[in-house]
């Protein structure tokens, strides 16, 4: 048993992995799916292009509530000297005829006069009673061909590309795909994701807690991300540290799942079953990945050779929960984008600048979580806490600074590029806060969600946020320095 | 009847419906729902903030599989002059304990040492075939107190706030809302909207079509926005045009729904009773708002006065689709939003640069839909159709530019600011063609798509494409000009 793990570079861990879902045929999409055109299909991948089986509009429609004329019979209409048309119903010599927005145009028309521009009149002149239904309309102004007219095609022209595959569908695709005579639609079938949680200290949310107990809840983190992402996810019961019954659930999940996460145990101390249980079933092409967090990752496949009814991809996703986000981010979000067929989700990008001196392993991918806000002119990114189990430091990221393999650090004031989860334009709404934490920062929160507004805070002390405040690198910071001498607070401080 | 509506502005529209929604206690959330937290309340907007009530780690817990000794007992362990800790289970003298990661720390003990960190051996000084369970470990390295231990409240403390109200749940939230101890959350109650398609020319999806006939399909789209925004949508069958039937479908849903969708019929033509039925069973505060496309909206309430058992808004939404979007966009998301108690959805935004004259009407806020792509060092927005009936003009775009009341359009070149409907990051992978359209796009765009790259195209004619080249505003231009002289195709055209 190795007790250390042996660290390969992430770009070489996701080429092994790819290698081996293209050796099982498990590259590209999975099944197609034929679906009823509904509201139920927003956010699945199109697995077939659509294309146009009828133009939109399918034939030269009203654009206006009016009446249909050729327009070239309406040459010469001035306010002087205007132009009558014959439009009574059913007859032969009508030369105008009344249509609401949306009407076939009869075929002798060419365009439409809205009804607000003619003057409905009977055989006498006098006004019609029905201005819809007159006798004649008077005309003192001449009409274009295809004036108030949507031709046919205008939106849509028969057999063009109305939606590429793999495009991902939206509310107004919906209308495209059913303007153009389709009622059913061809996507991608959502890869099945079960996950295995393991771990005799384990227990499930809601359980009494006691010292030694850890709630159990990267299995739903894992799942809300399987289903965002466009899989379908499974979660296990929680499965106790022994081989024997890791290996009994894993062969169950195998059998009708596409893909298999194991969490945890991925590591390798004395209750990791996680790698022996893959090489028992099958072969572990990656044990250890230099990433951080999240470095004790297994890629690997189980399979038929071992008596399995097919073969099934397996991650073994370490336990911390940052370090178990950040793998489903990292390794499970682009196996599941390219079996749907879609591309990998792509963040929005900002240059800011790092609030302090950070030192990051040379040989690691390290996965900064910082907050990040525009203080004056000024965007600056600030480190939230490192560890693998602060959960909290992904729930308040505003974004990812990636350090790079080889990166031994960054200094204070260097510029990053931040790999951002919100929309770039929540930056000009954010409070940044860098100091102490304080009472009123969660009550400031609180208040400002409320209005559409953020607080994004990082705990650097007292000290920390007055300096930050000195170099105009913070909205506000929280403080709380007893000076012991006068018994005072702060004041002192500020006054340094 | 009037035949013109009386377009008032947008903010002033607004105003007006919300200070109707206030009169009948429709203003904030609609009401609190009680959940168990798992993967299925992701997208749901927390009704009230989450304080922890418990701190996450609950305990000292070991960061490491090692041993858990006190920091004080290794002092002055050294290569040389090692300390020797007695580690014997179940025994009272015991100063070191094994414990894996996430253990309890024993009450005695500050620090773990990492297991590969010590040598496990016997009472004669041999080495334990258990590094597990030796009687000793001999220590060559003083620890410090608290390495390798997350000591309680190391991620969140009890009390803090964890998430406030308005949040919108996503995967990593759920890890930190269980973590701190809550097995229930509670969240806004979801909207109901109800949609009433109606229109004697509609036909639904899948039916079998005739000049004159309409697919009706705003209804999925609206169904489909109302789903995302976070309501329930309930889509009711197509209603023939006659002021009774609407009346009675209006009655229908006003029993169970929280806002009704009307669509169409919002405008003042023969066969438009939207506004009748509305003025019939309510009011309507606004009927016409100056925007395009979408103006004749209607804002209005039905209620109580008139016999109905509560007072509900209502909200005729004009028949071409863009128009039917649009409003969706502008009117029912806002409403949705702060229902839910959450801001509403924010776009990110990016400054481009025009690539023709535009006209617009003075008195409307102008809702421009444009490609955008960046050529070289430029961001470039080019203008779609503009016609309400172009569905396509609002699948094809990029984002929307807002021409604001008083405008009376742009000149080529001129700065504007797009609302973008993608993340500002495709803008760099996103190939942007102006031109005439050619079988051959539809072939790239489809390449494209699978690569994880786009293809915005917008058709201003060969020529028009041929311009853009030459001004280095476009990365490809479609042409088909016939030289009728040489009988050439484009080659003379882009001499010239």
């Amino acid at each position: 048993m190795s007790i250390y793990l042996d660290d390969i570079p992430l770009t070489e861990a996701k080429e092994r992995f790819e290698a081996a879902l293209k050796s099982i045929g498990m590259w590209g999409i999975l099944g197609v799916e034929e679906l009823p055109l509904d509201e139920k299909v927003i956010g699945r991948v199109l697995a077939e292009a659509v294309f146009a089986k009828i133009s939109s509009p399918h034939y030269h429609a009203a654009a206006m509530d009016g009446f249909a004329v050729l327009s070239a019979n309406t040459t010469g209409a001035m306010p002087s000297s205007p132009v009558d048309l014959p439009c009574e119903r059913e007859s032969s010599s009508s030369r105008a005829a009344y249509v609401d927005t949306g009407d076939l145009l009869p075929e002798w028309a060419d365009a439409v006069i809205p009804i607000e521009n003619v003057e409905s009149i009977n055989l006498n002149g006098s006004i019609a009673e029905n201005i819809r239904q007159p006798a004649l309309i008077r005309i003192r102004s001449a009409v274009t061909p295809w004036s108030h007219v949507r031709p046919m095609g205008e939106d849509i022209v028969a057999t063009q590309l109305v939606l590429p595959a793999g495009h991902i569908l939206r509310p107004v695709d919906l209308g495209a795909i059913a303007a153009c005579g389709h009622h059913k639609i061809f996507v991608a079938r959502k890869p099945r994701v079960a996950i295995l949680p393991t771990g005799s200290e384990l227990i499930p949310i809601g359980t009494p807690i006691h010292p030694g107990e850890i709630i159990e809840y990267n299995s739903v983190v894992l799942a809300a991300q399987i289903n965002q992402w466009g899989g379908v996810a499974t979660r296990y019961p929680i499965t106790p540290d022994t081989f024997e019954e890791i290996y009994r659930c894993v062969v169950q999940a195998s059998e009708t799942c596409d893909l298999i996460l194991l969490n945890a145990g991925s590591s390798a101390g004395s209750e990791d079953y996680s790698g022996k249980v893959i090489e028992a079933l099958g072969e572990a092409l990656v044990h250890g990945v230099a990433i951080r967090p999240g470095h004790p990752v297994i890629l690997g496949v189980i399979g038929v050779n071992e008596g399995l009814k097919k073969a099934t991809p397996i991650i073994g996703v370490p336990g911390y929960p940052v370090s178990a986000a950040l793998t489903g981010e990292i390794f499970v979000e682009p196996v599941i984008a390219q079996w749907l067929g879609r591309s990998s989700i792509s963040y929005p990008k900002v240059k800011a600048s790092i609030t302090r001196k950070v030192t990051s392993p040379p040989g690691d991918d390290d996965y900064l979580r910082v907050i990040v806000g525009r203080v004056g002119e000024k965007v600056l990114a600030a480190p939230l806490s490192r560890g693998s189990g602060v959960i909290t430091s992904l729930v308040n990221a505003d974004g990812i600074v990636i350090l790079p393999r080889g990166s031994q650090g960054l200094d204070a004031g260097a510029e990053v590029e931040v790999r951002l989860y919100r929309n770039s334009e929540e930056l000009d709404t954010t409070i940044f806060a860098i100091g102490s934490h304080d009472i009123t920062l969660d009550l400031m929160a609180q208040f400002l969600a409320t209005r559409g507004r953020r607080l994004s805070s990082a705990n650097v002390g007292s000290l920390g946020g007055l300096i930050a405040i000195r170099r105009g690198e913070t909205h506000i910071a929280g403080s709380h320095l007893l000076d012991m001498s006068s018994g005072e607070y702060n004041l002192s401080y500020i006054r340094q």
